[in-house]
């Protein structure tokens, strides 16, 4: 199976283009647990057994692990996705970029160590500084293009001279991962929600590609306008048999983490969480 | 003291700009050790305590320990450094790249968890991406610029249309480092030595940032023909006084870690690091 049809597979089974990051700030736990590093664990698997069931993929953001010294607890985490979710792919979220030696020692910590199902890549070092992890053929890899930040324009909306069409950063990266660097159809692209007319144009671009869209909740993205901007019915699918080729697996972190401070977050967070999958799906449109 | 104070007191006390990065595969250890990950400290350790008076920095490549669990190493590979050699900046090549809330994350474990001088990061995300790393005043970044590898020029060579003098993408990127992104003179840069003609380029755009020049050694680039790309003295300085106010940071790994697989290893990475050392020092001229 590979991560393509196991993100369609999840997308199916449990209704949801939802992606719930997990991005755990001891300081913002509820009070039993607050400060304490030792509870990152519990916090996140509290949020897993209380969204398996909503969402289409995981993403732990490896910083709030590492800033830690909480690797230990990544990894218990991911083994207790895979216990209480088997059905859903789980997306390391760690932006790595580098040369080939050095990439084949990340990807070993992200699909050997960690056992994620896909990662999440900086194209900035080129081609050669993917195919370590492409040679997982069953792994996905999620390439930056237009991040949801505001400095993401800084670099990646440059219009570049000497490419054909004159596109900007962004676009000739949709490119080619839509085409020459996508050699066995495991890669997709990182596209903020913040930008919906980026997003839209990305799409464009890259039509059969799984998009990874953070920046709804916390960072404002919107969820009907991701949605519109982003999704793409399959053709002849309609009503309750509405489906997609081309998934869009949209994350949101904090606003679910955090949506109480109190002994009932976990509660919070479903009800977040099944709030803001119902706006995803209610926003599809047949083709 | 700033990190460049630091770089430059090295630089002085061991009359060298040789960078020795550390980048641990358990497979190429020496017998008694091959294909221990448990040895990864004793390894490295033992290559600090052959090379602390003969370099200028010493870089952990931190996925060499995270593909292995290895990070408790890690830890105490550079505690071990503080000790052995208190006077040679310590620089975690991460190559981080993230918004800015996930960027305090990595600045806590690089500066914080790890206690290093300076760290590599991808400037793919644009200047918020770096600033929470800007907020340790005394430490040191270095962009990634124009990068070793052969894919290195798939975006970073790309021309952009729409800034003044439709420079080369890592072009724009040194300016930016150069000028308005150095707040506090905390930048450096990342150029490969694979490339001397781009490495002038960037020497020319960046007058005054270190910068730090892997690719001698394993990755092919020539000592003597980075110097002269990269080194420029100070006016007025010659002779045993002979001296820059922008240090070339020189990196290499495997041809010194791995210079014998015998016993003998580290008495073996002693003499390639002071025939490299000696290599650069001597094709420095003065102004």
């Amino acid at each position: 199976m590979t991560f393509l049809d196991m993100l369609r597979a999840a997308e199916r089974q449990n209704g949801s283009m939802l992606c719930v990051g997990l991005d755990p700030e001891p300081t913002r736990f509820p009070a039993h647990y607050s400060g304490d590093v030792s509870k990152i664990y519990d916090f996140c698997a509290a949020i897993v057994d209380a969204t398996a069931d909503l969402v289409m993929a995981f993403k732990p953001q490896i910083a709030y692990f590492a800033a830690h010294r909480a690797e230990p607890q990544l990894e218990r985490l991911i083994a207790h996705m895979r216990r209480a979710a088997p059905h859903v792919p789980v997306i390391l979220d760690a932006k790595r970029g580098d040369i080939g030696s050095t990439a084949e020692q990340y990807a070993k910590e992200a699909f050997e160590r960690y056992g994620a199902d896909a990662v999440t890549l900086s194209p900035f070092m080129g081609f050669d500084s993917l195919q370590p992890y492409l040679r997982y053929h069953g792994k996905g890899a999620f390439l930056l293009c237009r991040t949801s930040n505001p400095g993401g324009d800084d670099l990646q909306s440059q219009r570049l001279a000497s490419v054909e069409g004159t596109p900007l950063l962004y676009e000739h990266i949709a490119r080619l991962a839509q085409g020459p660097w996508n050699l066995n159809g495991q890669l997709g692209l990182v596209v903020g929600a913040t930008y919906p007319a980026e997003l839209e144009r990305v799409r464009a671009l890259a039509p059969t590609l799984p998009l990874l869209i953070p920046g709804v909740g916390a960072q404002g993205g919107d969820c009907a306008a991701t949605v519109r901007a982003a999704w793409r019915a399959a053709p002849g699918t309609s009503g309750e048999a509405l489906d997609t080729l081309a998934p869009i697996i949209v994350n949101s972190s904090r606003a679910i983490l955090y949506a109480s401070s109190g002994a009932d977050f976990a509660q919070a967070a479903r009800r977040e969480a099944l709030a803001t999958r119902d706006l995803l799906q209610a926003a599809r449109q047949p083709a």
